[in-house]
């Protein structure tokens, strides 16, 4: 017998494959194609398992900032993704994405359900070291993705280093030690002609 | 100052950005191409979080399967992936994978090195119940992603019913009730054209 419980959790697992085909600005290697959400999900979880070192907070609940990082940008599938520097767009897209979190999640049992949307509301409210820590990595990411996988002179929207400076900075509060790698990294991705000098 | 430690660390994970470019025999939605061991890796870790009610291994220890499902193919950045139904490939597969396994996670400083190593070992082993309920994770996905993904009528490779259900059923030891699953996913891909009906 195959229980509700399971035909359910299958569902969900179906309909989320359609994260595979919701493409962010980031790009891949060799520029065939942009950067999906499942696959930087993937890469964020595994940075944050091995970054746990490196943050500020102490005896974080490593599984559930992988939990959170897994499951954050699910909600994309309805809602799509959302430029970071798109800051009209970033303003309307929580509502939407509320929305979201709560119809996909939704065809989970009762208890998955409440746990997703739990943990996706937490990595929304920044608030606790979880969370915080959890956003500082999914921040990170696309600025070591910019200087890997884009060609050079490449600029996005004329994104300016001032900008991705004031929109990244709060990377410092969970690691100091990991802003002055992200600094590095957007240094050299200015020399590369990613971001405009200003 | 950047530690040796975070230097090492951020040069593993510009490394698996490679990982996004690997593809394998399953499709995505709308079949413009074929999904990545990125994305599927993705998809197989929160499978294993949702499903690990439905297994017969108790206390299971979660953070560590997941671990291993988002690593277990990163060794594909240098061996490729192999078609699960090219047994003559396969056969050959693990000295290589094993090679690149101590290349890619040798970035890594030692402590997490080992990790790595230890939990690649152990996925590939079977035998501790995490490995055991990992690969069954593993194994299942395909099966939906086929009937999910692709056109009437795609046959790769002319894989027949019988051969899909001899290469699977290993997923009954850790889930009676995800076989039972399984076995309604490959009956409705023998009747969509999927799989010879032998």
């Amino acid at each position: 017998m195959i229980s509700q419980q399971l035909f359910a959790k299958i569902e969900f697992i179906s309909e989320i494959e359609k994260l595979k085909i919701i493409y962010r600005q980031n790009g891949v290697l060799g520029n065939e194609r942009h950067e999906n959400s499942a696959e930087h999900s993937w890469h964020i979880t595994i940075m944050a398992i091995l970054l746990a070192d490196h943050t500020v907070y102490e005896n974080l609940d490593i599984l559930r900032v992988v939990k959170m990082l897994l499951i954050h940008d699910i909600v994309e599938i309805d809602a799509g993704d959302t430029f970071l520097y798109n800051e009209t767009a970033r303003n309307d897209a929580h509502e939407i994405e509320k929305k979201a979190a709560e119809r996909i999640f939704g065809l989970l049992p009762e208890e998955n359900k409440n746990e997703f949307m739990e943990l996706w509301l937490e990595f929304e409210q920044k608030t606790s070291p979880e969370s915080l820590y959890a956003n500082s990595i999914d921040g990170f990411q696309p600025l070591l993705n910019h200087l890997i996988t884009r060609k050079e002179n490449h600029k996005l929207f004329d994104v300016s280093k001032s900008k991705v400076i004031q929109k990244k900075s709060y990377i410092k509060n969970s690691s100091p030690e990991l802003w002055k790698m992200a600094e590095e990294i957007i240094e050299k991705s200015v020399e590369k002609g990613l971001y405009l000098n200003l």
